[in-house]
């Protein structure tokens, strides 16, 4: 029965038994963490053939050595590898160092400074503006804080961001310079976006100006968590018959296949965009690491190595979100306090409190010893304005931190709910 | 006998020798490079075990793993590894990607979001101004021209920049906020900063205010030529007793001594400096590629090893660098129309054509199949006002192919010169 339609007695009863067993987790002094959407080291594991892999060739078939200097665009094969993983000729992409983040930084100071968005940040108060689907990626709000680009919030519905809404806001102020979206499992709610969705997006710039972009950011393209992946239009096709395909800048990296912190990432553009990108980067870069590039290619191979791959990390992650819902099921499933995701990909579930408890639940778990993603991370200025998003990253404990945390987890929500519910503190 | 000294006829006569050799070299259809200071193949092999040197062990003392995200500032090991480089504590380094020039950019971009630079750019008609050293690094001067910064040249003399005019520009000109060096084994002069220099330029910040940079960039720091290295004073002490360590900002990378596009790169400052830009870069980076700093501090070890291989490299380019030497010497020793550097490490030679004659040796070679630097890619603005400055880059051709393009480039320089004091074209 829902929390909600108990009786007060029935409540107090709960509360009393929620917080004894929140005392109980007090006394284990633990010190787990469900923060970061890190692998786990046994899926990093799966990628220690990479160091060594070159096994003395460094010489491409164009001749070409990957140990010296040059090339910002990176080694045709790699970029052929990116093809594959964002459906793009390799004429269509860049390859980045070990940071697609880095790609992104880049990329908004190349508009700053040799697109439009210099201008027309001057001709208004000194700042653009981005939309923002929400819940989203933090590191993305974060680029933004740093251009000093204003975000307006776009709520994700099913099928992606309310488009709708996109529309509209982008009819009515032309200072809207771009969006970010997390096409593919996103980061946090696990949304795909329809083929409507999609198409709506690629006409987008149409009504947006040619300064607009779509910043694409597919960080799980194969990222499944079942045997029949989620399917995503291609939105460089769909904006290419639009017109608009100059608005588009698609990312991808290898962070979450091979190593976090030492893959290669990819940006996806038309070839004139690139080109000016490319020239943007000749001052900041003497090119991007051939030789990871190279073991990368020599690794990864094609789009059928990299989903074989991609199934042993599932074999991985998949028992660890199995995990984490099973104990939201039987902790909270009928309780009416909570709303979770159930991911088919990605890295993430993302759960939804009762108004106002997010903030609540984090800190009641921190004081146990268990460290949750900051309540309002998940929003633009690190604000969720009903305080209820809280983004779980089950990938990097163990199966029995895990188990551990995610009591202390239902726990907290449980306990949390039931003094709101009762108006006790 | 120098040229200016013959007659017209022995001009004339030597104008027809160097001709019919030009012509000679036009029917060869070379096709030879002496542009890049790139490390060539065989030098590339020393390093080539950092693939695979890992074999297995991601893990370092402190529990880091360093195949995950995370850790702006690098693994500690390899931020002692660059203090080793640069003389300076582990604690004020910081261990970027393979390109110690995206630090500086990124350093430039700092300055001016969260240092002073755009405050004072604003007060002033949008610009700040800098010091450049001349002849210089073109890829500084990039990045002032990205930065709309204006370079002011100072010669370099004996010693280093000339210290008196770099002193009265400072303090006649307040919009004036850094200076960049390359103080040893300067590219492409090969000088090294005397005592007095480093002394004096330590003290510069005294005159300028506490947003100057002092851009110390050490990328030669252990690249000699002879067994009897130049010594160079430290900078960051020197600083430090006058007061002024926070305007030092030095730089070195593994580029020219493991993997010339594949290599670490190093940014030496303050504590507080380091903090101040790590937070910065958390927008723009998940933390560089510590994979590739273990393999690096695996591979180099320390400096005494550092050393070691630096003489398997000198070994390879020494005979370079004595071969162009030698073919100066032979073709235009006593011709009085060339004066170049002798250098004792680095990467380049220096040489100074009669007035107005370096863009036409550039295109004499050009036409025969010889690359050489673009005269005037050694000062801002890609203009020598005297138009005589030619980097020449021994270190990539094989020794057969320098001897050529060495041949053309004396004929080239010979033709040009007995035309000029001929007053034919």
């Amino acid at each position: 029965m829902a929390y909600q339609d108990l009786s007060t007695d029935a409540l107090k009863s709960l509360h009393e038994q929620f917080a004894t067993a929140y005392d109980d987790f007090r006394s284990q002094q633990l010190n787990l963490d469900l923060t970061r959407g890190k692998p786990a080291s046994e899926q990093l594991d799966l990628s220690n053939e990479l160091d060594g892999i070159l096994d003395g060739f460094y010489v491409l078939q164009d001749g070409t050595d990957v140990r010296n200097y040059g090339g910002i665009l990176g080694i045709p094969e790699a970029r052929a590898l990116g093809g594959e993983l964002l459906d793009l000729p390799a004429s269509q992409i860049l390859v980045g160092g070990n940071s697609s983040l880095t790609l992104m930084y880049l990329y908004f100071d190349f508009m700053f400074h040799h697109g439009g968005w210099q201008r027309e940040a001057q001709s208004s108060d000194g700042r653009i503006k981005f939309l923002c689907p929400v819940p989203g990626y933090d590191r993305h709000f974060t680029i933004c804080e740093r251009f000093d680009i204003e975000m307006i919030t776009v709520p994700l519905v099913d099928g992606g961001p309310d488009m709708e809404l996109v529309e509209s806001l982008v009819d009515s102020d032309p200072l809207i310079k771009g969006i970010w979206c997390v096409p593919k499992y996103s980061n946090p709610t696990g949304h795909t976006y329809s083929i409507e969705t999609v198409s709506r997006m690629a006409a987008l710039p149409l009504r947006a100006g040619r300064d607009f972009r779509i910043m694409w950011d597919n960080a799980y393209v194969v990222h499944h968590l079942t045997e029949t992946p989620d399917e995503l239009a291609n939105l460089m096709e769909a904006a290419f018959r639009s017109g608009t395909d100059a608005s588009v800048i698609m990312l991808a990296s290898t962070s979450k296949v091979t190593f976090a912190g030492a893959g290669i990432s990819f940006l996806g553009a038309t070839e004139a965009n690139l080109k000016a990108f490319e020239g943007y980067l000749s001052a900041a870069v003497i090119g991007f690491d051939k030789v990871n590039q190279l073991r990368h290619v020599r690794f990864l191979q094609d789009r059928d190595a990299i989903d074989n791959h991609m199934a042993k990390h599932r074999a991985i992650i998949k028992p660890k979100f199995d995990l984490v819902l099973h104990k939201l099921n039987a902790g909270l499933g009928d309780s009416g306090v909570a709303s979770w995701t159930q991911p088919r990909g990605g890295y993430f579930i993302s759960l939804d409190t009762l108004p106002g408890l997010a903030g609540e639940v984090v800190r009641l778990a921190a004081d146990v010893g268990v460290k949750l993603t900051p309540a309002g991370a998940t929003f633009p200025y690190r604000t969720d304005p009903e305080n209820r998003n809280i983004r779980i990253a089950p990938t990097f404990p163990s199966i029995s931190q895990l188990d551990t945390a995610m009591d202390v987890f239902v726990t907290c929500v449980s306990l949390a709910s039931v003094r709101e519910l009762l108006g006790v503190q």
